[in-house]
C-alpha cells in the first residue's frame, strides 16, 4: 500500500536568490527527495524565484507553515542564506541541513556535488546532529520594551560613521562591568565567533561551549579585551553617550537607539539544530576556512 | 566549660617570604583568630620564615596536614603566593581566603587594613564562596605516563630561546584540530586567563565559564587565534617538531619534553574554593587591575 | 622709546568652549603675554565665547588673519581643540603652543598651573620645536576632484552602521596592494597613531618617523595587518563595493562617497610646528597616557 | 678573441643543503651562466654538499673571497638560506639574486622553473634593484663590548622557558622610553617585519620605510604596543631583571646575557641589495604569502 500524501513527511527547500545555474541541482534534489518518499515544498520566496528561472509546479509554503509542518529544511546557498532562514525558523525547532552552492561555509557544509549521498545518509538517521544556541534581545526605553529579536550570530551596538565614540555601560547579571568607549560592541554566540567578532579581535568559541563573548570594536582603552561569560548570563548594555547609534541583530534587523536605551541580552530558549553527514568536523571547517595547517613542516617564513 | 583544643577548628596561615613589616599584621591576625575561637597554625615554611623575624611559638603543620585537618587556609601575600599553595591544597577541598600584603591581586582580594572585619564576616558564614576549576595534565612518552601535575592558571608548552618554532599537533576529544607552529601554546583556565594567556593575546574568561582557552604564543599563521573549548574537553598536545621544548604548570613545575611526547590535559576532578567578603565582585577586580573605565566621559585621547 | 603697537609681535589665543573656570587662567595668560610685550588677540569664536563669560575687551581675529599675522598661537584646551585649529592653521606655518586645561594630552602638553614659566621659557627662544606631518587628501569622482582636505591625525573611510563590509582597492605609488574587505580603513600620520588607529590595532609611530600607517578596521582577512609605508607614498583608495560609505578627515570633515570614487592621499607640503618647553619628551607623554611602566618590578599579575 | 678567464666576471652560487633533486637545476644554472660568459664559483659549503651529490668540478670560494671578488651571488633555497648568506655578505656590497627551490619566499622570489629567463634579464641590466637595511648590534658589559653582530631580520632579547618575565629598560636616542616586562623584545628591520615580529603582533613595514620596529613579546602591560622609530635611532636595551636571558641575531647567532648588560642597536652602515626581475612587486609577494585578496567579492564568511 503506497504512502498517502497527507502522511508523507515534508521537506522544505530554501534557495539563495540569484544563483546562476541553480536550477539543475534543485531539480536533482527535488527528484531525489520525492523518490525517497518525501513531499517537497518550496519556501515562498524561493518558489517565486525558482518559478522565474523555470523550476515551477512545486507547492509553496510560508516560513511559518514550514516551521509548523515540515520535518526538515534544506538550505541551498551560503552561510548568509542559512543565517537568514535559521533566525526565522528558530522557534519551531525544525532541523536544518545546509548545502553550499559556492565556497564551503561555516554552517553550510555539504558541497553541491555530494549532496545526494549526504542527504541520503542524513535522512536514514545517520546524521550528526549539532545544536547551536541563539541570543534573545530586548530593547528597553523608559522601562518599556520597544523591540525584540533573536540573533544567531551576534547583537551589535555601533555608532554611525559621522559620530564619535559611543559610551556603553555594561551590567552582567546585575553586576556593573565597565563603561566602555569604543566604536561599538559585539555580543556573539559561538556561531558568531567566526564572523564579525573574529574580525574585531575576538576568540573562537567552540559551538558546544556554553558561553557568550563580548567583543569591543576599536575600544579606546587598550585593556578592554574580549571577555567570555557563561551563556546563562543576562547582559545589559546601556547607552550612556554618543550619537547616531543603532543595534543590529545578525546584520539583518536594525533599530535606532537613543541615549538611555538598554539592550537586554540573554540566551534564547530556542536552539537551532544542524544535521551534518557523519564524519563532519568543526575543526575541519575551521582549518579550511581559516587556512590552518596548510604549511607543511620545514616550509614557511623567513625566520 | 571551655572548648578543648582538639575540637577547636583549625585555621592555617600561609605568608609570603621576605615581606618587610609583615610581623605586625600576622600577630594581629593570629590574635583575632585565636580570640574568635580558632586554633591557628602556620604552614611549615611560613613558620620557619616567621620564626626568623620573631613571630614564633605557633604550631607548624605541613601542607598535607593542613589539607587534612584545617577548616580554612588564610594566605597573606600576592597572587603568586596564593597560586603556589592553592595548587598543593587542591585535592583537599579546603577553602582559601586571600589577604593582599601589597597591591590588590586577582585572587588575593582582601586589603591588609581591612582584613579583620573581612575575616570576621567570612568566618560568621557571610562569605561569598567562589569555585575555580583546575586542569590536570599528564605527560605521555611511548604510551607511558612520565609526569603529571595540576595547573591552576595554565599548562604552557614552549621552546627554549635558542631554538626555532615548535610544531604542535592538537587533538581535542579525539578530533584533529591543527598543526600549530609557534613559540608555544598556553592552555589556560578562566583563572589563568588574566595571567600569561592575556599577555599572549587571549580573551578574558569569566570564572564561572565552563571553558578552557588555547592561546598560541606568537603563532606563524596569523589565523591561529585563541580558541575556547568546553571544560569537558580532553586536549592532547603532541610534539611534532622543534628543539629544547618544555612544559610548565603555573610556571612552578617544569618538565623537558622529547619529540613524540603527548601532554593530555583535562579538567581536574578537584576545584579550589575562595571565600570573599560580601560585595566582592569579579568585575570590580578587573576594573582595578586592568584600568577599566578610569576615563570619565569627555576626557580622553586625541580623536 | 616704547615699542609701538604696530610693531608688537602678535600672539593669538584659542580656547576650548564650555570650560568651567577658564576665565581666570585666560586673564592670567593675557596679563603675562601683554607684560612680555606681545599684542594678544583672540580667535573669533574664542572671543565670542570668552566675551559671554566676562573676558572681553580683547581684539578678535579670524583664523586666516591669525595665520597671516600672528607669530604664535597658544591653544588652551585638549587635544581635540588643538587638532581643530591646527588643521586650519597648517598652511600658514605658524608655531603652536598647547596648554592643557584638563588631563594631559598627547599634543597639549603644558599643564595649566605651569603655563607661565613654560611660556616664558618658550618665548625666550628656549623651546623645543617639533614638526609634525599632515596628510593631503583629494576625493576623485569620474576623474574630477570633488573634495579636498588635510588631515592631521587620519583619513578614515568607513561604512555606515546599517551596511555590510566595504571593499576597498588599494594602490600605493601606482602598485596594486590588495582588495580589502573590512568595516573601513584608517590612513594615519604618526600623530594619529595614538588616536583612532591605535584603538583599531595599529602600531605607534614616532613623530619623526617618515611614515604613514594603513590600519584596516575589523578586516575580514585576519592577515590584513597594519602596514607602514614611506611618507613619500601616494595612496589611492578606491571604493569597489559597499553601501553608505563616507570618508572623514580627523573626524572633523565628512564626505559621502559613491562606488568608484577614489581617495588620493599623500603627504601635505605643510607641516605643523609645536613648541614645547625644554625637557619635553614624547616617550614621557606615552608613558603617562598609556600607563607604561607604572608597575614597579616584583609587583604585578598572577603568573 | 675569447674573453680570458681572469677578466670574466664571477658569479657565486649558494645552494641550500639537503634539497632533493637540486642537482639538475644547479647544472642547468651553471651551464646558462657559463654560456653567458661568467665564471661560476660555488660557495665552499655549497661545493662540498654538491660534490657529494655529484655536481663536482666547480671552483669553490670562501664567503669572504666571494664578497671580495664576485660580481653577484645567486642563492638557491629558501628565505632562511638567503638570510644566512646575506648576513655574511653584507659588508661586501655584492648584489644578491634569490631563486626559490620550494614555495615562494619573501626574499627568494624567482621560481625555479623561470630562473633562466629571469637571470638573463637581470644580468642584462634590466633588473629591479632593491636595497634593504640591516641592524648593527653591540652587547656591552660594564662598559666593554663583549659581542657584536649584524641582523638582517631582527635582534631578539628573550627569556628561557624556565624563567619568568624579563624586565628591560629601553632608551632611544638617549631618552628613556619605558621599563617593559615581557617574554622578550624584537627589534626588527622592515625585512624582519614579515617574520617573527609579525607573529608577535607587529605591523608590516614597507622595505623602503626608514624605520625600525620594536615589538614586545607577550608583554605584561596591554598598552605596550609595537612602536616604529626612525632608522636613525640608537636603541639601547638594558637588562633590569630576569633569569636565563639571551639575545639572538636572526636566530643564527646567540649570546647569553647577564643583568646589567646593554644591547646597543642602530642601523648598519651596510645594506643588502637584491636584484629582482622587472615587474617584481613587494605587494604581490605579500598577497601571495599572506593570502591577501584571495576572496573574490560576494563570497566569504558568515556575516
Amino acid at each position: 500500500m503506497p504512502v498517502t500524501p497527507q502522511t508523507q513527511p515534508i521537506i522544505a527547500l530554501v534557495v539563495r536568490q540569484n544563483t546562476a545555474g541553480i536550477e539543475e541541482p534543485v531539480r536533482r534534489l527535488v527528484d531525489f527527495l520525492s523518490g525517497a518518499g518525501y513531499r517537497v515544498v518550496f519556501e515562498a520566496d524561493t518558489a517565486a524565484y525558482l518559478g522565474e528561472v523555470g523550476v515551477g509546479g512545486i507547492e509553496a509554503l510560508s516560513v511559518a507553515e514550514i516551521g509548523e509542518r515540515a520535518s526538515y529544511a534544506v538550505v541551498m546557498g551560503g552561510d548568509g542564506t542559512m543565517l537568514g532562514i535559521a533566525r526565522q525558523l528558530a522557534k519551531y525547532d525544525i532541523p536544518l541541513i545546509g548545502i553550499n552552492s559556492g565556497r564551503l561555509g561555516f554552517i553550510t557544509d555539504i558541497p553541491l556535488d555530494s549532496m545526494v549521498p549526504a542527504l541520503d545518509e542524513i535522512l536514514q538517521g545517520k546524521a550528526q546532529a549539532e545544536e547551536r544556541t541563539l541570543l534573545a534581545a530586548r530593547v528597553m526605553r523608559d522601562g518599556v520594551e520597544i523591540f525584540c529579536s533573536v540573533a544567531f550570530n551576534d547583537v551589535v551596538v555601533a555608532r554611525g560613521t559621522g559620530a564619535g565614540m559611543v559610551e556603553l555601560k555594561l551590567n552582567v547579571d546585575g553586576e556593573f562591568m565597565y563603561n566602555q568607549r569604543a566604536d561599538g560592541l559585539i555580543v556573539s554566540t559561538p556561531t558568531g565567533s567566526t564572523a564579525y567578532a573574529l574580525s574585531a579581535g575576538g576568540p573562537l568559541l567552540h559551538p558546544r561551549l556554553q558561553g557568550i563573548v563580548l567583543v569591543p570594536i576599536a575600544p579606546h582603552a587598550l585593556s578592554n579585551r574580549p571577555i567570555v561569560v557563561p551563556e546563562s548570563s543576562e547582559i545589559v548594555v546601556e547607552l550612556v553617550a554618543g550619537r547616531d547609534i543603532s543595534v543590529n541583530f545578525d546584520m539583518q534587523t536594525f533599530t535606532s537607539l537613543q541615549l538611555g536605551d538598554c539592550i537586554v541580552i540573554s540566551r534564547s530558549p530556542h536552539t537551532i539544530t544542524f544535521l551534518h553527514p557523519r564524519g563532519w568536523s568543526y575543526y575541519h571547517t575551521l582549518r579550511e576556512k581559516l587556512h590552518w595547517n596548510e604549511y607543511p613542516t620545514n616550509e614557511g617564513k623567513l625566520t
